[in-house]
């Protein structure tokens, strides 16, 4: 094709009525040229001026149009002499176009750690309601106070806290947490081995990834939380469920078992069961996890709302091995949405998973969490955790009244002396999946229980209920809505 | 030890001048003594009242220690006839107590994935300043219209807007991002394929664990960004330097290489030396893709930022086979501290790669979430880019100039036509990672070009100078400060 000859082409092609700009119809039109052969490898472009003139339209267009060509390596200038159209011989495509569709077959799918993690995923539709367990009531949270500081963060904040956050998080951050623990849970630390996360999902992911290589053992509690599952699985390690019973988890239940390289526990309220770990469990454990090597984790998950009884010392106080990871976050004692959380290493890891935390995740949110260290010094957040046990624990007991009302001592209730949920156990032969499946049609969020058990077929049936993000008239009606399916679904 | 015996050692073991609580001394002597089987199995303690008497304490003081006790399974409780010293001999430990110093040297350490990624670790302790890559202005940032932002959606939050996000993220900022990336990058892409994340790194490790299967084959570009090189090693992966060329990566000289099931690319403005991927190169690279049935991860890190040519038309937008995963962030656009980005999945895969978003990350931030969505849908997001791609190639050049004042052509600058950083190239044989760390002592942060290359002996020498973070006025002064290390090195 020859200058003039292009000009013709372009000219009878461009659609000066069409919405896409001009600009963008020519470098289409010359790409397509070049990518065809149309115009020959090495041939010299017309001019932008001649060009633009022959069009009929803003020599700059013709300009932008010739550079974005060139940085695309399909046209080239030499110097002053013009612009050449450049040989793409060696590089084009020799296979024959194949049509979208026949591509779209052939597309590729999910690895099998992702079929699998998808296959087990449990996110609920619905994160708000009767008796959606593990929300707390974030409808009760001081958000005024919360804003203030949020505006008082934001007025004039210093470059270094809107770029990533320092290995292991804010430092004012950390050592309000560290306080918080001391205070609240007897925790022994210092603020350099807190290490901020977005979460429980994000610190046994930073445990896992710094502390286990693929294929090394895992112990999990049977029944547990089934995210951390989830993510464990997609980082390649041997998970084994162990049995817990009435004082948690029992390391001789487990003696065919493969040793481990990690256990993870929830020493404090079994979770989803509620048990506590007695004290000579904890100590059998550490005594174990020495023998073998192993590390601990301690989800402390929702050990600040307790009814009746004081917060249990935990693992991380009784640890004199250097080998308890203790986990904890503010999902439940301010609102999941938030996402810190954050880790507790022994002295000799906590620079180590520091790095690796900013390695891996390279988080920032510092504003949030300069808003959060302020938030707990200035004491909202103890005052707030004060405030919601009592709510909860009122709420937790007109659950345990409906209960009683709907069913006598048919169905009871247990593990509900911390946390925000409890366990309403269901018949033998009950199929808890599809109660609540159907719960879930009438509006009343659930869990079964069996869904916690690594073996659902051998899994005891229940459901449940969490009671702490249902305001206190609403809890009668809806349990009454879910008595109704249960009788006639058990 | 009797009843009175008990007394006796407890009154003589309280020290009431003590900061800790007679609850928590109480606990921890009871506890003690059960321990070390001082009270004998079985006994009966004395009741509350008798003990609180004998001692001179609150009775409630007593109670609350006894229920503590019984929840960590040291004592119980047997309906009302009192409360006894529980069996603890089946779980005690019979192996000889060992010290703390002892247990310390064998406390377990980093695994190997752990200890590579931390010796790989990158993170700069100045994230601020001359010469900072990868840091934009933050203090340009309109703070205020984003605090406005912030405050009108923590004026009355949806308690929904609270918990965690629905998988992919808030469907408005979903919507948003589409429009952003349909005006500003031509992309083809309805709002249910985009899927919020914190940022690449979490984009990447989302794309690979849902994608990719333990052992399977990676290609990177030779140099890429090291972070990216951190996560995928942890998860067991395959990794492979593919290198690049003035056109980008080249497919044609990895032939010796295992097919690759994954290969991560940043076409529009090579990371970190700047090329553009020709067409041509593109082209060859689906198609390539579409053959060993590989993913393509096109990481558009700072396209927005190009200085004369218009943005590159983007592979996805190429990608007929649906295995393109298109991944951006605001860190650059906006403030790094975000922490928002996205992926773009193919159709097929959105809704998979949402699922699993929210089963690995369980995040929230839907707050956060929705003044960005508002950010972009009120104008401020393209208004912001368009007033800081003037400023940034106001200061490229005024580096530049620098730059040739201090070396005329001795030392010259190189892929910047795109982003927020140069390359300094040095001479053959200079040790950039020496050099890098003198100009850190001297206040001046750089990155050594040989830190991005796979290996780093047969690496170019060079320094990444960022030009976006530092004040016009200040560039001139900082440079020359660097020049002088340099002349003293090379």
């Amino acid at each position: 094709m020859t200058g003039g000859a292009l000009s013709d082409w372009l000219q009878q092609s461009l659609d000066r009525a069409s919405d896409q700009p001009l600009y963008r119809q020519l470098r289409d039109l010359l790409l397509q040229a070049v990518m065809q052969g149309r115009l020959p490898a090495g041939g010299k472009m017309p001019s932008s001026r001649l060009l633009a003139r022959e069009l009929g339209i803003a020599r700059n267009t013709v300009t932008e149009v010739y550079e974005t060509l060139v940085a695309e390596g399909c046209l080239h200038g030499r110097g002053g002499s013009g612009t050449f159209v450049a040989d793409l011989s060696a590089d084009r495509i020799q296979a024959p176009a194949v049509s979208a569709q026949v591509e779209a077959e052939a597309a590729p799918a999910l690895s099998t750690r992702g079929k699998l993690l998808r296959a087990g995923a449990g996110f609920a539709p619905n994160q708000w309601g009767a008796f959606m367990p593990g929300v707390p009531d974030v409808s009760e949270f001081p958000t005024r106070a919360w804003s203030r500081l949020l505006s008082r963060h934001w007025r004039k904040p210093a470059p270094e806290r809107m770029t990533y956050a320092p290995p292991g998080g804010l430092p004012e951050l950390r050592a309000a947490i560290a306080g918080h623990l001391r205070d609240a849970r007897s925790l022994n630390c210092a603020p350099e081995q807190v290490i901020i996360t977005t979460g429980s999902h994000q610190s046994v992911d930073l445990a896992a990834r710094m502390l286990l290589d693929p294929g090394e053992c895992v112990w999990l509690e049977d029944p547990c939380y089934w995210g951390l599952r989830s993510g464990l699985q997609s980082l390649d390690l041997d998970l084994r469920a162990v049995a817990v019973d009435g004082d948690g988890l029992n390391c001789a239940s487990a003696e065919a078992l493969p040793a481990p390289r990690m256990i993870i526990v929830t020493p404090s309220h079994q979770y989803p069961l509620g048990a506590v770990m007695s004290l000579a469990r904890r100590q059998t454990l550490l005594e174990r996890a020495r023998r073998w090597g192993a590390f601990i984790v301690e989800d402390d998950y929702d050990s600040e709302f307790r009814y009746g009884t004081r917060p249990i010392a935990c693992l991380q106080g009784l640890d004199r091995g250097g080998r308890v990871i203790y986990v904890g976050s503010f999902s439940k004692t301010l609102f999941p949405g938030l996402r810190i959380g954050y880790l507790v290493a022994p002295p000799a890891l906590a620079a180590a998973l520091a790095d690796g935390s900013a390695e891996l995740y390279r988080e920032g949110q510092q504003l949030t969490q300069a808003v959060l260290a302020d938030f707990i010094r200035e004491g909202f957040l103890s005052a707030h955790i004060r405030r919601m046990r009592g709510l909860y624990g009122l709420r937790r007991q007109i659950l345990r009244e409906a209960i009683e009302r709907e069913f006598g001592g048919a169905l009871t209730a247990s593990g509900d002396n911390a946390g925000l949920h409890l366990i309403l156990r269901l018949p033998e032969g009950a199929d808890d999946r599809r109660i609540s499946a159907q719960a879930l049609e009438a509006g009343i969020a659930t869990r079964p229980l069996s869904r916690y058990y690594a073996d659902a077929e051998k899994a005891p049936a229940g459901l449940l209920l969490g009671y702490a993000c249902v305001k206190e008239a609403m809890i009668g009606p809806a349990f009454s809505r879910l008595a109704e399916i249960l009788r006639r679904s058990i």
